[in-house]
């Protein structure tokens, strides 16, 4: 059995909030052993005072931009860019984000939100004595399918992954399914409760107690895949393009030209 | 409040069981109004007679695939092939599976899953005469992220996306996050409880009523996207080998060759 409890009460965050102790106020007296708290980012943003001005969206696109992996131009004349940013993840806009913030503004990502977790984690287990998980979520586009799900860009106190390799499955065979993404579900299963537009940014997963372990476990960057293994580095047609120019000088090469 | 609960008693299904009257059975007594029923496919591929022989698990691939779209070489020499199959699904090994089946045998996804979906909620409402919803998923891998989660590949009576498109945020802007992929969260946080080796296909997920509606609704299928909103039709690699082959052809046909 699982639970996912919304949490009222969480006071609208503003830069500087030790938001680690506005949380553990909020869950106070309603946490159990084994929870897992899924927090969404964009108040960890704010309490870090990572709301900065922004002429325009793009250019702060484009300074959180490690690497562009994709991008085109929609329908209605705006650019989706798609990018790896520095944390590693790869998202459409860099994860910043222009909702819910004032005129000139935009959101960044937290800095480093497997810290923020981690934060968060050690204040609650101080102030509580139990042994609890943080999972800090935000909203992810996906290739070859429409919508969004969030995902866990950090984490504290959980086993991100599953992991069964190695493992046998009934009939003793080597399981094909390596290792499931416990993280991102847990984030995808918070946000059915947290909502889009609500100001519903905390709430408290219950029932996974056997995957929750010690503040010296990996964080959520350990699930970013990138490098060798990563057969999607950039869009069809940015490699497609990447080729041709390569095919058109090998050819002249070849000619001595 | 989101509850998941583990549904036990789910006999191991043989072909030709059928799966909605033993699904109708399992819960009788435990649905409420505007429950979900989470199903993971290898039920309904059993029950559909979806295990076939196959000399190679290879060839039962290749005879999935509609498309390939990525196939790369693992350090251990075996071949990872990331494919469209004929539910426009884009998996690896094309979503056949071998674990937990006889040797000699492979399980092939739901020839219609949305198909089986729609059986199952049509029994189990007809038997509870609640308006109840049918997600059934499967596990998927993702680019730039390690491990696996699970998504929806069929559904029935539920909103697969929760579209905020034309939405506007709290402040009275346009809502940038378009459309939430609740089935697919819905999928996720199903896995959190059936997990991978235990026998337990089938969850209850309590809390979502407002995502419950009409049998008429879309099923999963709606939640694909291919064409040329997909930014990534081919791996990196594929697509940069087309385009130099087209650079080279180019490049000689400018020269007349």
């Amino acid at each position: 059995m699982l639970n996912v409890i919304g949490v009222e009460g969480l006071p609208e965050v503003v830069p500087g909030d030790d938001l680690a102790a506005l949380i553990a106020d909020a869950v106070d007296g309603a946490l159990e052993d084994g929870d897992i708290l899924a927090v969404t980012s964009k108040v960890v943003s704010k309490a870090e005072g990572r709301l900065v001005a922004a002429r325009d969206r793009e250019d702060a696109i484009t300074s959180q931009t490690v690497r562009v992996v994709a991008s085109r131009t929609t329908p209605d004349g705006r650019i989706t860019r798609i990018v790896e940013n520095p944390l590693g993840l790869v998202m459409a806009a860099a994860g910043v984000d222009g909702s819910n913030v004032p005129d000139g503004y935009v959101l960044l990502l937290p800095e480093d939100p497997d810290a923020s977790a981690q934060a968060i984690a050690v204040r609650v287990r101080e102030r509580t004595g139990l042994r609890i998980g943080v999972v800090i979520s935000d909203t992810f586009g996906r290739p070859w399918r429409d919508g969004q799900t969030d995902l866990a860009i950090g984490a504290a106190g959980i086993h991100v992954l599953d992991d069964l390799r190695g493992g046998v499955d009934d009939n003793g065979r080597a399981l094909q399914v390596t290792a499931a993404a416990i993280a991102d579900e847990i984030a995808s299963a918070a946000d059915l409760v947290k909502g889009k537009t609500s100001r519903m940014p905390l709430a408290i997963v219950r029932g996974l107690a056997h995957l929750v372990g010690g503040l010296d476990l990996p964080g959520a960057r350990a699930i970013v895949r990138l490098g060798a293994a990563d057969m999607f580095r950039v869009g069809s047609e940015e490699a497609w393009r990447e080729g041709y120019e390569a095919g058109v000088r090998a050819a002249r090469d070849e000619r001595g030209d």
